[in-house]
């Protein structure tokens, strides 16, 4: 299609674009629009009318919203500005350079610039910076009729109509009303005796991590948000929650990584700023790594009158770090998804125990068998290796459990406390039992 | 709170545990029971009215959900079942033990028990096993009153009547109708006017992944399910998707950290179960990283002779796997979220080469600099600790980007190739590199 789509745009043929795109939703033409060079998609964004323009723009990428907005005028630039939703004109305005920035609030009504600017101070990650201001307001006084008369009239422009929000002096949150009771409900009955006044509010600053599990706990599509003097200030809506999940989920990926975490796109991300956030975390783990060096170093000479033991070192190191990270990823997961609480401290070591001794044993024994029959080497160094290895099994898978909830306890991500610490601690402990072992076993 | 409703149980206040749990939604209520007592909850279970009942059962967790229907009698389980939302419905079957299924399917019309059967044998992570039959259908010729007089006659029973379905003959899905578009739409227009044609749709057998990434694309709260005859057979609500994505994130979680996925949560999972989800990798890795001690057995004469170049494996081999780690975690993230395609795989190894020789030289540059200064080793020594350390970074990351494109290319789930595997791997070649460096510098 988009290749038709390029040769209609080549020839002049823009009758044919237009019937083209009729047919695609605001989703399916943004993606169209990705594939278009600059010039190409100038000419079909100004096929597209007043409202899908807006639709279309707010789901483009930043670099073809720069570009548009650099190319048409800014009569047109107004009338994309009118139709977004305002949630999502924050949204674009915080992902553009200055002067750009600039052209649009110039574009904008003098008493809608003071609410962009209020709106792009609230700190990130806040509930300020998800919500919206286009929700359906009612009166506890209104009776049904009035209040469907009231969304009829106002609705279109609103991001969601399906919760309605009971407005008392000052803006003041009363209750909400689902649309799903109001409509069910006989026309003449008030909006203060069908209204539920037991809702669910956050405040401005509140983070979006609390915010994304409320809406899972309760099940919800919208949800106020009020300001210290309970004041409502806008609205959250799910399709942005859902997108803090995901966000969310790639920050704790990225810390359980060693990662700082960062939100830019893989593809759009500088070559530096991608080694800035790498490099922090590679070199702490690097240095500590050198412990486990000295550790070695201290028992040079068990290593060189048994230098088949260097042999054992890698599968010690990498079987105590996976077992550690095993553990320490269902830890953290069950922490973020609010299945595991810190006062659960002791059932999970209590578990891990449990689990690590079988894996242990299984795993032992698999070692004892393959280095006596397939590798030959004295049984002492076997029994060492074997000792060894169980040992550092439910070592790892201990600390690499409690660590990520002692995190949470002194109010550390408990993500951070992820793998790479895990290992560097278990490493250093496994090659002290080894060494100490080998010199009780091996006499040297 | 909690401690207040026990003691009123006990001295049998029920009148003011009934007071107090008026004022509390399902959510909260449901929290209450899980700090209960078996015997009280079936007391409290008992003062709730009809509705909220059902509600409150559908919140609660298998093990109280199983112990109230093993409590109550059959009148009782059959007005939870008629109650309850049918999806939730099919949920909880699933988690009961056989001898209780039956239970529930006695309490339940002949007519139901057909379409729960069906349900039951959707395959696992299907759209049949994620959607509802509760939805609002249309026909194309209702007016706009009409339809607002079903929604009003039937709504009430609805999971959710925001999205409306246009029905024909057949059951064939033939449009799809928003609420807003309906109620700000003047009464006598026909459906069929106003409904959208352009409407997207799974199928029955479509996996919850690819309808959750359509849920997240679109914007969707709401999403049709039609059979192999274009029938809508349910619909799928945002509430379920929001579990969908965690649990897909989850099993990600789980897979890159080298366990096999599992549902269960943390603390209801038995010990067996988890050592059995955990062992294979183990296993596999540990047998793997024996290749890595050959390498090392093989150079035993270099070892002997400078045994000072043990004690730098550790280091070199936790930073391969810290840098590879690092690397696959972000494409295999960025795979799963879509930023990244497989036809993306030589912008990312470009990217990765220049990111990763970035990270090597400034590590390479600490690392020398630590060596020379503070270990005081000979310095050939050093250079071949560093050319390897260099080499190992680049290599870790490069390998570690590549693995997942490949997978994903294969039809392999990328999480599966994460950092575990690309450990064995760098480990490998690190050593190798190490050893024959060693043999350059040092003459062994």
């Amino acid at each position: 299609m988009i290749d038709e789509i390029k040769s209609m745009i080549e020839s002049k043929r823009f009758k044919e674009v237009k019937n083209m795109i009729h047919n695609l939703n605001a989703v399916q033409i943004a993606d169209v629009f990705e594939e278009l060079m600059p010039s190409e998609s100038v000419i079909v964004f100004r096929m597209l009318a007043k409202d899908l323009a807006a639709d279309v723009f707010s789901y483009l990428s930043s670099e073809q919203q720069l570009h548009i907005i650099n190319t048409i005028t800014d009569h047109e630039i107004k009338n994309i500005i009118d139709e977004l939703f305002f949630d999502d004109m924050i949204d674009i305005i915080e992902e553009m350079p200055s002067n750009v920035v600039k052209k649009i609030l110039e574009n904008t009504k003098v008493e809608e610039r003071g609410l962009i600017n209020q709106f792009l101070n609230y700190p990130e990650f806040s509930a300020g910076s998800l919500m919206t201001i286009e929700y359906v307001d009612l009166k506890r006084d209104m009776t049904v009729r009035q209040a469907i008369d009231r969304i009829k009239e106002t609705g279109i422009e609103k991001e969601t109509i399906y919760t309605c929000y009971v407005l008392g002096t000052n803006r003041k949150l009363e209750g909400t009303l689902s649309l799903k009771r109001l409509i069910i409900t006989s026309d003449e009955v008030t909006i203060g005796e069908i209204m539920s006044t037991n809702f669910i509010a956050v405040h401005t600053h509140d983070d979006q991590e609390e915010i994304a599990n409320l809406f899972k706990k309760y099940d919800l599509i919208a949800l106020p948000v009020i300001d210290a003097e309970s004041r409502l200030a806008g609205i959250i809506t799910i399709d942005d929650i859902v997108d803090v999940i995901d966000q969310e989920n790639t920050e704790d990926f990225q810390k359980m990584a060693g990662i700082q975490p960062t939100e830019e796109p893989y593809l759009e991300n500088s070559v530096l700023n991608m080694a800035k956030h790498r490099f922090i975390w590679l070199m702490v783990l690097m240095v500590s790594a050198t412990f486990t060096g000295r550790i070695i170093q201290k028992y040079e000479m068990v290593l060189q009158s048994v230098v088949v033991l260097a042999a054992f070192i890698p599968m010690l190191m990498d079987t105590g770090g996976n077992a550690g990270a095993q553990s320490s990823t269902m830890v953290i997961r069950g922490l973020a998804l609010g299945d595991l609480r810190t006062k659960d401290l002791f059932k999970i070591v209590r578990k891990e125990l449990a689990v690590s001794v079988v894996v242990a044993t299984a795993l032992s024994i698999i070692n004892l068998l393959r280095i006596v029959f397939l590798e030959k080497i004295d049984y002492r160094i076997a029994i060492t290796v074997t000792i060894t290895l169980f040992i550092t099994i439910v070592l790892a898978k201990v600390v690499g459990a409690v660590l990520p909830v002692v995190a949470r306890v002194v109010n550390v991500d408990p993500a951070v406390m992820a793998s790479p610490l895990i290992t560097t601690i278990v490493d250093a402990v496994a090659l002290m039992v080894y060494f100490a072992l080998a010199a009780v076993f091996l006499g040297v």
